[in-house]
């Protein structure tokens, strides 16, 4: 059964930029998710920001196996209900894709637990991408490096947990380097951070690029059944107990109560 | 130079539980203070919720090494402006040891990025404490197990990211384990929680659980200069490139332009 | 295209106990073959320690994708270029999945790079293992937690680096816990360690027992293809930088010379 | 107390190469060392391979805190006893610091349980570090980033286990990127790798590359006592279990037997 796959576009720079029309006339989102469709095994569809809930019911992420997700110059305008939504599936076994500026977007901060910033340049150098992680499946079919000959440049230090697996590492023509693929794991859910992106060259058309995120649907998703609550804190009674104990000393709760949140 | 710590407790149940006041006159907060200051080397205080931004205010964090968090009834009540403060500090390097129901503290869960829930049971049973990592700091002076009579239970699955390292796990007498002592490293700050803590129990008179606190202060503690802006994106210029390159290709941004955030 | 799985047994005690020949009257590792044939997908083996090579010539391991390993009496036994060849085709591609007491196999420790080291007690006790990572693809299909009502305990401190992944921690009816399933990458091959599988006791013929086996087989199978020599380190000559740079400073090596190892 | 180091140096091509003994006319270690003492809470000896037992007798080893490793063209010529017993030092508490060429020695490798290969260049080429894990220990007192004029390239894919923390990532002028400082924990040792330091350029006679390997002697310094036999594996009776239990089931082992290794 193909993996269901959402690709959530910010849609904003599409809108306003002459440049980035031009190289993604039908959004980021649509290039991305064309892409997917024709690599195998995944049906994506798109999502963006302006759509009601941001394109992202209830009812949508629970069908949803990978969300992937570019933001950038809106960050502020996604509903933090709509970001708490997003977290609790990945929570439950929805596998996300964070792109490039995403790494500043809500769900990713709120994910990581930290500060998830960089420096940064927009000079169209060169990006060669190192694979740190031989044979992992989130570059396979790729070559030990890649180039993108115009990006951004992102550097170090990157301010994320430790990842689970460092995929890739960038080096950079200015100077400095970036781990630009890394994996987590976050409740049942996958995450995984991929770098390159800039809305104003034409890396989503790139093959490899597309590789990597093929691959990086592939990797994230979990079969699992979603999880239905996955912040349940639940008591087990002393009756329940699976090994017989019998109560003892002071009790704060109530038999049955519910703990405090 | 002593190792400048506070012990943020909710004080609640202390003042409204006969049971908990009885073992902790003073509040839990100032046992677990008291029990530092005897440790040598560490210069503990206390700050409880109903104090003026809940005793912490900028000015305090700025000139603490470690924060220790108690809380349990009243996770709600704490404000978010000061939950997004305590964060920064750690980011920036201040340590922090969060006990017991302080699991589901907004603190905790900001910066674990996942639900932290677990399973729970209030029997008075026996918990058993391993240490898992041998020699491990935080375990200094311990024996490879120690035994508290009474306490409530917490049990798998912990929703947690995988943690750097796991120091202790519990074994339950009701038949469930639990990993009870775990770190990570989130921005340039130290994070160790510790389970043991209910309030209906004396733990925080146990030299043991106060041995490990004290440990885990000194760990957590990191003696760097406390970062000015953890979650700075600083923009590198090209003509500040640490390596010659020309700006090639379409931009987003003017020169010298914030990024988006 | 079925994972095609070898299932190391020592078979030592199979041949010398009437207990263990009783229970497994042909061997432990056929009835675990037997069990992963069932589950669908698997295509499973046997080699022993008796046969030439063990059972393990370099041409079979170049045609497996998952290698079983259980061992307790005869680790000494293992010849050390078996053991090397195995490491190989770890780091190559090939997935491992070390059992119960192949803990102290030269296999394992030579992967870990630790003592491997652990307590433990042969009084047929209850074991109960949680499942400490939700919807893990280990634990596919698996309750939160199962039981083993007679089991040999291993306690710790088990000596084992931290994993990338713990999924599964276990109880023992005499006090003890131990991670009885954790996860590791070396090289390009996924490694597994589950602890259950004492030979006094019918463990491999438990179906949650035999489930987590077929899981591990799943998750280890890595389809990328065999790397050829997962230990090269190739010069990378001056004239074929993928940034022209020219070679400046003193030289230890002449042009194309081999590295020193 | 200082922290007793030793570091241990091939002492090959400071005999053989004018170029090397030109630079380091007391040999590779003695300069180490010397930085070291100057840098202060550090007693730094050193230990050659040409020495008896490699000048790492037991009696040495025991009083030594942290052990500094520096090899190249004779990693065969290191008795693999020697191998054995700076691995058992480690497990049980002595600090490790491999540097450079060191990645291919026989005791980084065995505590690895991993290729660590790379790729290679010997051009002199610019190298420049970055620190990503902000505000460790390791890099304390450093700037963000600091460079080498002249180094030999180390590349990626490096044939390790996923750090616990990746501390440095450098940029190669040639083109490539390469994980330059990383952490582990192999039993109650810190190990910490660093890559600069081709004998042929005078690298370790640079104030930061001192610095860090100062910071990486008190970060790898473990002040526990060292464990006596870090590869036991005691047998607990069941008359001695912590929980009272009763002896069930089929046996192996006679009672206060030896487990199998």
């Amino acid at each position: 059964m193909a993996i269901r796959t959402i690709v959530w576009g910010e849609n904003v720079h599409e809108q306003k930029s002459k440049i980035v029309a031009g190289i993604y006339p039908d959004g980021m989102h649509q290039t991305i998710a064309d892409a997917l469709n024709a690599a195998g095994g995944i049906d994506a569809e798109t999502a963006t920001l302006q759509e009601k809930e941001h394109g992202l019911p209830e009812s949508r992420l629970a069908e949803t196996d990978v969300l992937i997700w570019w933001g950038h110059a809106a960050h502020k305008d996604v509903d933090d209900e709509i970001v708490a939504r997003v977290c609790r599936h990945v929570w439950a076994g929805m596998g996300l894709i964070v792109l490039h500026s995403g790494h500043f977007s809500k769900v990713f901060k709120a994910l990581m637990g930290t500060p998830c910033n960089l420096t940064w340049r927009e000079a169209g150098e060169r990006e060669r991408l190192w694979v740190t992680s031989r044979s992992h499946p989130i570059a396979a079919g790729l070559p030990d490096h890649f180039e993108l000959e115009n990006e951004e440049m992102y550097g170090e230090p990157f301010g994320i947990p430790e990842p689970m697996e460092t995929v890739f590492v960038s080096w950079f023509q200015g100077g400095e380097v970036f781990r630009s693929g890394a994996t987590w794991r976050r409740g049942a859910g996958n995450v995984f951070y991929f770098r390159p992106g800039h809305e104003t060259y034409p890396t989503y058309h790139d093959g490899n690029v597309q590789k990597v995120i093929a691959n990086g649907v592939r990797w994230a998703h979990n079969p699992a059944a979603r999880l239905t609550d996955p912040e349940a804190a639940p008591n087990v009674p002393v009756e329940k107990a699976l090994e017989p104990i019998e109560a003892r000393g002071e009790k704060l709760h109530a038999d049955g109560e519910e703990g405090f949140r």
